[in-house]
C-alpha cells in the first residue's frame, strides 16, 4: 500500500564507521521475526537525541533522558512488539533491566545503553526474552546491518525505511545513514516513533542536541497521519567523530551548515517515508500554507487539514470535496481569521479566490490532480509573509482495518 | 446503523403554541425529498441562538447573527442539499435573497427571517428554486409537523431527530420540543450543525441569548464524532411567550431554573442522538474525567480521547486496546500532567492504577465491556476535584465509506 515507496537497497545504505549493527529473533510477540537490534557504538561519538512529548511517556524514554545526561554512550538496544509503555514502575524496572544485561556483556556502564521499544500500550515487557535474546544480537553486529535493522524495528510498516547519503567538509568525505518505523500513531512532537541516523562526522556533544532538535523540526516534526502523538517517539542523532575535518562546534559554521543540509535531506526522507507507509495510505499529501503571520500559525491551519477525518476521505475518494478543507482553515483556532483573504490551490489549479469558489475552477480540474498519488494542498491566508508545510496521507478503509485489527 | 436511537413518533412530539412548520420538495440538490423548511413565529417570540466559531462560517451564519441582532424575528427557513458555505460575496447576497422572498411572502421585513443551509460545502445555493418552493413550504404550515422538519433537515443522518418535554412553571404546563441534525463534520462549538428548539414559556429576550448559551453549553457543546467543527453549526432556541406564568427575566430565578433544566435535559437528548447517529457508528461512548484541576482540561482530556482514531477503531472492533486511551491522555496538552497519578476505568472495570496496569485487571473484564454497544471510559487524573464530560462514537469502515461516497 506504501505510496511511492521502493524498498531500500542494502548496497544503497553507506556503513557508518564507528556504528555496528545486529539483530535477532528474541520472540518477543511473535515467533520467526527479528525483533531485537542493538547498535553499538566506538568510544567517543556524540550523541543528540529528541523524545516524545507525549505526558504519558514510555519507561524506555524515562531511562534514556537520565543516561543522556549522563553521556558517555556505548549502545543502544531496540525491540519491537511491545512498548514497555503504561507500565509504571514496574516498566521503568524492566527497562533498566535491559541496559544492565546489555551493558555486562558488553563490560560498560547501564547508564551507557539507550533502550527503545516499540509494540502494544500497557503491556508488560519479557525482558527475559531480550536478556536471552542479547548474545545472539551483540554477535550479529556488522557495520553493514542497516538494512537488518530498518527490518527489525519495523511494527505495522509494510516497507523498512532507510536513507544514506555523502557530503564534503572542508575536503573530507562524511556519510550519512538513518533509519526509522512508524505507520500509525503518528503525529509526532519532537521525534517520530523510532528514529536513529548517524553520521562519522566530527561534531562536539554540545552542537548534537541542537542537531537533533532542527533535524527533528524540518522533518519529523512535521509529519502526521493519524494525530495520534505516540508515547514512544524517539530520534536519536550519532556522530561517531570519525572523520578527519576539522570538528565542527557549531552548526551556524559553514560545515555544519553543510552537515545539517544532508542529515536534514536523509532525515526528510526518512519522515517522508513514515508517511508514504502510514496506514492505509493511498495518496501522499503536502500542505502547503503560506501568507500566514507566523510559521506557527500556517502549521497550525496545515495539521487542521491533515487532522481532518473529512479532508483523509475525499483524498482517499479523489472527490474534489474541496469545501471540507476550507472548513478545516475555517477551525484551525486563529481568532481573527478573514476568510474573504483565503485562497485554495490543489496543485496547479486555483479553486478558491477570497474565500469563495474561483470563477474560472472547473469540477473536472480538481478531479485531474485528486486522482494523483501525490498531491500538493496550498492556502495562502492572505495576512502575512509567513509559510510552513507538513506531509501527511489519506485515511482508508484499510486504516479501519489495520488498527481494528493490530493485536487479534 | 443508529445506535440504540429510536426514530421518533409523531404523537410523541408536543406542538407548541405560537410555532408553526411547513416543509416541501424544492428539488435543491435531489429530487423526491422534503429539503425545505419554513418554521413560523407568532409576534412576540423571544429568539436566543449560538453559531458554529469556525473562522469559515456560511453565508447564513453570518445573516442569522445580523438579523438576530435586530430582534423581532417571525421566521425560520431551513434547506438542505448545500450548505451555502464557501461561497463569497455571492452566498451572502444569495442568502439575503432567500429572506427578501419569504418575507415579502408574510408581509414581513427581510430581517425579521432567520435562514439556515446544510449541505455540501463550496457550491453555489439555488436560490431560485427555493424561493420557488417557498409557498408550498408555507402552506403546509401546521402546528404538529415538527417530526417532519426533523426528517426534512437530515442530510447523512439514518433517522430524524427530535424530542419533547414538559415541566409546570409556577402552576402552568409550559412544553418544550426540539429538532437536531448531523452525523458527520461533528465537533460541535457552541452549537450543533442544526439544532432548533421551542417552548411556550414565557421568557424575555434579554434571558434568551444565556439560555441559548448555557444549553448548549451542556449538550451540543460536550459531543463530537469527527472533530471537524461545521462551517454551518447553528442552534436556535425560541420561548413563544404563549403560556400564563410570571415571565423569566433570569435564568437564575428557580423558574429560570425549572425551565432551563426541561430544556437541557431536550437539548442533551437532540445532542447525543447525533453521536447515536454518527456517521458509521457502531457504539456510544461517555469520557468522563475526573479529578483535574479544571474543567477545562477535563473537557481537553476528554476530547482527546474522543478525538483519537486509534481510541475509536479500538471500539469498533470491541478490542480493549486500552493502551491507546492512556495515549491520548498523554498527548491532550496538559503540560505538568504526571502519569504516576492516572486511574483508568471502563465501565465498572479498574483497569489502570497510577499511570500503570492494574494487576488485578483481566483481559476478559475488559473485553466484556468492549463488546457493549454504550460504553463510559472514565479517567480519574488526581490532580484536582474537577470534571467533565463528552459524548462521541466508535470509527468504523461505514464512516469512510460514507464521506468517501457522500457527494456521489
Amino acid at each position: 500500500m506504501a505510496v511511492n515507496l521502493a524498498p531500500p537497497r542494502a548496497a544503497d545504505l553507506r556503513p557508518i564507521p564507528g556504528v555496528r549493527i545486529g539483530v535477532t529473533e528474541a520472540g518477543i510477540r511473535k515467533a520467526d521475526r527479528k525483533d531485537l537490534t542493538v547498535m553499538l557504538l566506538d568510544e567517543g561519538a556524540s550523541v543528540g537525541a529528541v523524545f516524545t512529548q507525549n505526558r504519558f511517556c514510555a519507561a524506555p524514554v524515562q531511562v534514556c533522558r537520565e543516561h543522556l545526561a549522563r553521556g558517555g554512550i556505548r549502545a543502544l538496544v531496540i525491540n519491537t512488539g511491545n512498548a514497555n509503555a503504561g507500565t509504571g514502575e514496574d516498566g521503568l524496572a524492566r527497562a533498566r533491566a535491559t541496559c544492565a544485561a546489555l551493558a555486562k556483556q558488553l563490560s560498560l556502564q547501564p547508564g551507557q545503553i539507550l533502550p527503545f521499544s516499540t509494540g502494544v500500550i500497557m503491556e508488560s515487557l519479557p525482558v527475559e526474552r531480550i536478556q536471552a535474546g542479547l548474545p545472539a544480537a551483540v554477535a550479529d553486529a556488522a557495520a553493514d546491518h542497516w538494512l537488518q535493522a530498518a527490518q527489525a524495528i519495523m511494527t505495522t510498516d509494510t516497507l523498512p525505511k532507510a536513507f544514506s547519503s555523502q557530503v564534503t567538509i572542508d575536503g573530507h568525505t562524511v556519510s550519512v545513514t538513518g533509519i526509522s518505523k512508524g505507520a500509525g500513531m503518528i503525529r509526532p512532537n519532537m521525534a517520530t516513533m523510532l528514529g536513529f541516523m548517524a553520521t562519522d562526522a566530527r561534531v562536539s556533544q554540545d552542537a548534537m542536541h541542537a542537531l537533533a532538535l532542527e533535524l527533528a523540526e524540518g522533518s519529523f516534526n512535521r509529519v502526521t497521519v493519524d494525530g495520534d502523538t505516540s508515547t514512544n517517539d524517539s530520534f536519536v542523532v550519532i556522530a561517531t567523530n570519525k572523520a578527519q575535518h576539522p570538528r565542527i562546534d557549531s552548526l551556524a559554521s559553514a560545515a555544519g551548515q553543510q552537515l545539517k543540509a544532508a542529515m536534514l535531506d536523509v532525515a526528510r526522507q526518512l519522515a517522508q517515508a513514515i508517511v508514504r507507509d502510514g496506514e492505509g495510505a493511498t495518496k501522499f499529501i503536502t500542505v502547503r500554507v503560506e501568507g500566514g503571520k507566523t510559521a506557527a500559525e500556517c502549521r497550525q491551519v496545515a495539521y487542521a487539514i491533515a487532522h481532518s477525518p473529512l479532508v483523509k476521505t475525499a483524498f482517499f475518494a479523489s472527490d474534489p470535496n474541496l469545501g471540507r478543507i476550507l472548513a478545516a482553515v475555517g477551525y484551525a483556532g486563529i481568532a481573527d481569521l478573514d476568510q474573504a483573504g483565503i485562497d485554495l490551490y490543489l496543485d496547479d489549479v486555483h479553486v478558491a479566490v477570497k474565500g469563495g469558489r474561483n470563477p474560472a475552477y472547473r469540477e473536472e480540474d480538481g478531479q485531474r490532480v485528486m486522482k494523483k498519488s501525490e498531491i500538493t494542498v496550498r492556502v495562502v491566508l492572505g495576512r502575512g509573509t509567513a509559510a510552513d508545510t507538513v506531509w501527511t496521507c489519506d485515511f482508508s478503509h484499510e486504516y479501519v482495518s489495520i488498527n481494528a485489527d493490530y493485536r487479534s
